[in-house]
């Protein structure tokens, strides 16, 4: 997400503070606290301005909604958008995640979402990828029986990755799609903000769903 | 499909001739005239008793259908059901079909379905698997542009061969599942005869529906 400098960031990010998560590590098994209601809580890594997990939040009010965005500039733009909407279920933390078992507990997390990630196509920043095994078996150590992994990205390098990574995680692809703006799995498609300017282009955005399988 | 034998079987394939198509290869790049209205053309190559492509017709009286079935026994089961309910929108032929190309004209063929294929697990038999590169080059005669081949299975192997062989001809994914039942994209899945007893058992069902590459 492109960053702009924005005048008086830390006073604005204080005025969101009813929603912005501060100390993350902090929360660790006891995220539940921080919502009106306890429900299930589901996860996107790399929010951005916020459009997907907001248009979720506001979609599905029997579930919480956490997102993580490292660009506190950009995170501004999430929280001032969640307030001015006054949804009650979505916290953002405006930090980088690096080991998502440091912030979450065991089976905190009911869902994970990860949309347009950066594919670091370099072999040797392979591990910063958000589907490098090293991430998968964090995911798994925060996600509940049953949780499912989705995402969104353009980048095919990145796609090709994931799946083969998740897959040989034991991960089973539930929902796939190449071009996810033909298929019928677009219905029920929460668009970010990346997404839109693609599907303007002409481009091709990939789609999975995974689910941990169960023999 | 386990094939029974029939009684007088020529007599009531005969009592069906309305719907069976007893000379295929004299349809080529005419089969519209078989239909009270010409309408896209969808195949499907084994039907078994027909209940899929049936449920099709059924539900889209906008398209018309074509089921071919080697066992004319069991293809006997098919047409006994189609007429019984009377749809005008389906015809069944009841012979094996090795070239496409020779039974179909171009661009005669709307959508391609392909159902719990024969999966010839042997290497010396691969090119006999309905998503062999042959059988793909013949598709690719008869469809039109845009048009998909859609396919299900349970065996595991077919599927990834048959996802590998389509890629490699420069067929999209537009959508996959490992694991239909559980998928959104079974909200609008008809069940073949053997999916509904896979489905019993508990067993996975693997879906594809792919479409031509446009660049």
């Amino acid at each position: 997400m492109r960053q702009r400098k924005v005048k008086n960031l830390e006073e604005k990010l204080d005025s969101c503070n009813e929603i912005l998560v501060r100390e993350p590590l902090q929360q660790k098994g006891k995220w539940a606290e921080l919502f009106a209601e306890e429900l299930p809580i589901y996860l996107e890594i790399g929010c951005g301005r916020g459009g997907f997990v907001t248009g979720m939040a506001r979609r599905y009010p029997d579930r919480n909604y956490i997102g993580i965005e490292g660009h506190s500039s950009v995170a501004l733009r999430a929280l001032q958008n969640i307030r001015a909407q006054r949804l009650q279920n979505i916290r953002i933390a405006a930090q980088y995640i690096n080991e998502p078992e440091e912030w979450f507990g065991e089976d905190e997390i009911s869902g994970l979402y990860l949309n347009f990630s950066d594919p670091w196509p370099k072999d040797r920043h392979a591990k910063r990828r958000l589907t490098s095994p090293q991430y998968i078996k964090s995911y798994m150590k925060i996600l509940k029986q049953g949780a499912f992994i989705e995402l969104k990205t353009d980048n095919e390098q990145l796609f090709e990755y994931s799946v083969e990574s998740l897959k040989a995680s034991g991960w089973l692809v539930l929902e796939l799609s190449e071009d996810l703006h033909r298929s019928s799995l677009d219905a029920q498609n929460i668009m970010t903000e990346y997404e839109g300017k693609f599907r303007e282009e002409g481009k091709r955005i990939k789609y999975l769903k995974t689910v941990l399988k169960v023999l």
